[in-house]
């Protein structure tokens, strides 16, 4: 046995309780009974302490020092090398933090969930405030355990998204506010009305949930490798490469809800399904970043699920399955009416256009609170501020502001911006594969997607977490990480359905 | 922080992780993609290792030893004292097996059941033999390492009956034997005909299923603290005592396969609702043995479900639900119906009175085979001639002889015989109840038993592993355990269905 076998072994140990913790995670979520709560909490929190404490052992260090010198000569884009470089980067960031501030850490943040629950539904920040100035507090602490050189965000954000870089963001969100400012307004000022009333009709719950499954299907998740329940949130997870699961909900009076979480998290499913067998239980399995997880949800939701090729095919079928509310509809409405762009206050409601200056909101106050220019007393007034500027609208009270995502309550600071990046990342990906398999928007049209599912499993998902974000972009597009050809297409996707 | 505290906390970490597998486990049996099956061996392997080890860890040794100054004036029955006799008990035994032994056991047995399934399949006792053959070597050796003062059956028996002796068995099957051969002689001579077809018609299995939850509710099963799925095998299972899960199979073309199958999940079911709060996270939460367990399942299930009260309140209630098919059936009629008594091969497929002459039949040949009088070769042999002896039969194929049973497979030896012990305990414990609540009869005959379950509820579920089986079924019952009771049971329904 090798030093490699052996770092391996521990590792696979490593992921088995991880996994094991997602699927008492996937069980909280969808079939345990109420009272199954509290004892759930304790055997979660003695899981990932396990397996934490396994992982940044000194015996890892030693294995990690012991197999160095036998992978030394091995190709950078092996699947061992590639191992070596990420358990190394994962083991350093780990032991840097001090068990005592990630217990203080999670103890806050399960408070501040809780008094976030309450706030909201007051309407009452005051009530949240001081947990939330001691979370922004201990985020500053664990940024500078995790240590940086540019910008504290810097740290923070490479939890969610590794190697990218504040400097970076601010660059990509210039470009993305300088145009998407102006295209909202042009919007607004359109004289041609969308009307998506068509979507708000009674619509069976089961049909809705056998369509959606007939589209997962197409898109080519694979059921014998996974399956999808309904839980409150919909989710992705993944136990396995051979056990990956998504959640959905269904909104009875309103289409577009059940159907775009369907294919939002088949996205995120159909990565982890095409990740390669020979990284299974490595620290390898599994999505890049949140930010290429959320490219692969996004291209399928928007990119796809939103497209009119995708609709060509798919229309008909859903006006067979629901013809007392879609008789009456055109296509071309119907495709309008889901591709409709309004500002409005909720960022999980956002359409395509508005939806990256809600996050660019936050930001920009997640990163001037972490410089200190920005004091969380103040946090509601700079909120409706940046509303005002990047949306046109003043939240009526905080429940709609800057009280409205759990994030912060659980310590998510640095998370947001992995959405916008995602979005990015969908149409350069989308972009490349269409210009290298033309035949992609041929199959579209058709209801077929597998020369699409190949390119990302050939470029994106077969690789699992074996490169950084940004070089998994640039090593499948051919360029850095751009907002151009996500401008092009929201561009001309306003043109087509606002005639702008 | 006192040493009980310390022990307890590590204590509390193996429970979780022995609830972590319970949930895997679920999930493999319920909602598990096919493609899961090869990740979650892994998953569960790492999660048994690691609670196994944790357990015979120095420290918990160690930790025993400092804590038991601190108890050693609490009171026999207290949650501390109970708490440290049984773990101490259960330490010394889980030190004496060397790992490489239950390594070795884990591979044999799990290569066993893979060829026991085939050989079943082939009806082929020859390929089974060689793997049998070293499965009752491994449980020798395994038998040898536990230790033992009289018999070598009593080591392996001790594993699933803690106390429960070869001897006390071989008393209580004598007793058995001299009564049930005659008792189903007699049943076979009687000149009443016990008609079932009426259950073999078609029922639809919502309707199944709603019937028995409805059952469910009314037993005291609260479906906030658990839930019914649907599995292959019914089953119970154990997360906490606010999250105890049952599952059932529903045969669409035999009533009784869901019904009773529900009633004796419940049965167990009820038992871990039941178990003191004060238990939760430490290794006295959950049933005192298999033993105790069945006694809950048998008694929900026959000495209720199979009751004249019992069905004076529901078989209106059924004759409503499946107009149909019960219409025409007589009270009388259906109460014998299900109460049929008639020699079978299949022991899961056995009634009541023929039941504990299969059990017998495998308790002998274990104890044979353990003293090495019979050879793994003769085993079929053995096995018909029992048969004949017996239940009067001779299976036409080792399928429906030898083979029928996962156990042996797996290494369960010495498990059948708590299947008979649940039965005599059972009865048992309903004589006392009856004779100390006499309103549980009343009760039952309105759809009630709060009573019954009151009296379980005090003299066995809250106590969970505090007891040995014995001391618990002496405690509760005032007498030692015999096999009076249930003869008389047995006796005296004969003689009303049969008119013997």
């Amino acid at each position: 046995m090798t030093q490699l076998d052996r770092l391996k072994t521990r590792l696979g140990e490593i992921c088995d309780l991880r996994a094991a913790a997602a699927i008492l995670g996937w069980d909280q979520q969808t079939y345990m009974p109420p009272g199954g709560g509290a004892a759930r909490s304790e055997q979660l929190a003695t899981l990932q302490r396990l397996s934490h404490e396994t992982f940044i052992s000194p015996e890892v260090g030693e294995l990690l020092e012991l197999a160095a010198a036998e992978t030394a000569d091995l190709a950078y884009d092996s699947d061992e090398a590639s191992l070596m470089r990420v358990t190394r980067r994962d083991y350093q960031k780990a032991r840097k933090v001090p068990p005592s501030l990630v217990a203080e850490i999670a103890r806050t943040t399960s408070q501040g969930i809780e008094v976030w629950t309450n706030s909201k539904a007051q309407s009452d920040f005051a009530l949240f405030r001081p947990v939330l100035k001691r979370i922004f507090q201990l985020e500053q602490d664990l940024a500078r355990c995790l240590e940086f050189d540019e910008h504290i965000y810097d740290a923070l954000l490479d939890q969610y998204e590794p190697g990218m870089k504040t400097n970076v963001l601010k660059a990509l969100f210039a470009d993305l506010r300088q145009h998407l400012v102006p295209l909202v307004q042009s919007v607004s000022q359109s004289r041609r009305h969308v009307d998506d009333s068509a979507l708000h009709q009674l619509y069976d719950p089961q049909k809705q949930w056998d369509f959606g499954v007939e589209v997962l299907k197409r898109f080519g998740y694979d059921l014998k490798r996974g399956r999808q329940d309904k839980s409150a949130h919909p989710f992705t997870t993944s136990f396995s490469v051979n056990d990956v699961r998504i959640t959905t909900r269904i909104d009875e009076g309103f289409l577009p809800s059940a159907l775009f979480s369907t294919l939002h998290e088949c996205g995120h499913a159909l990565y982890e399904q095409g990740v390669s067998h020979s990284l299974e239980r490595t620290p390898l399995g599994g999505g890049a970043s949140l930010g290429i997880h959320e490219s692969q949800s996004r291209l399928w939701e928007n990119l796809i699920g939103r497209s009119r090729g995708f609709w060509q095919f798919f229309f008909p079928r859903l006006q067979s399955i629901f013809p007392q509310a879609l008789s009456k509809i055109s296509f071309e409405g119907f495709y309008r009416a889901i591709n409709l762009v309004q500002p409005s206050l909720i960022r999980v409601e956002a359409d395509e256009v508005t939806y990256n200056l809600h996050v660019l909101l936050r930001f920009e106050l997640e990163v001037e609170i972490l410089d200190n220019r920005l004091n969380v007393d103040d946090l509601p007034e700079a909120w409706n501020s940046k509303m005002k500027t990047y949306l046109g609208m003043i939240p009526p009270d905080d429940t709609q502001g800057v009280l409205q995502d759990v994030h912060w309550s659980n310590g998510l600071i640095g998370y947001f911006p992995t959405y916008t990046l995602g979005n990015l990342i969908s149409t350069q990906l989308f972009e490349a594969a269409t210009r290298e398999c033309p035949a992609i928007l041929q199959q579209l049209e058709q209801g077929e997607f597998s020369e699409l599912l190949n390119w990302l499993r050939r470029h994106v998902h077969q690789h699992g977490r074996k490169f950084l974000p940004t070089e998994l972009a640039e090593r499948a597009t051919g360029k850095p990480l751009q907002a151009d050809a996500y401008l092009k297409y929201l561009t001309e996707k306003v043109a087509d359905i606002y005639g702008t």
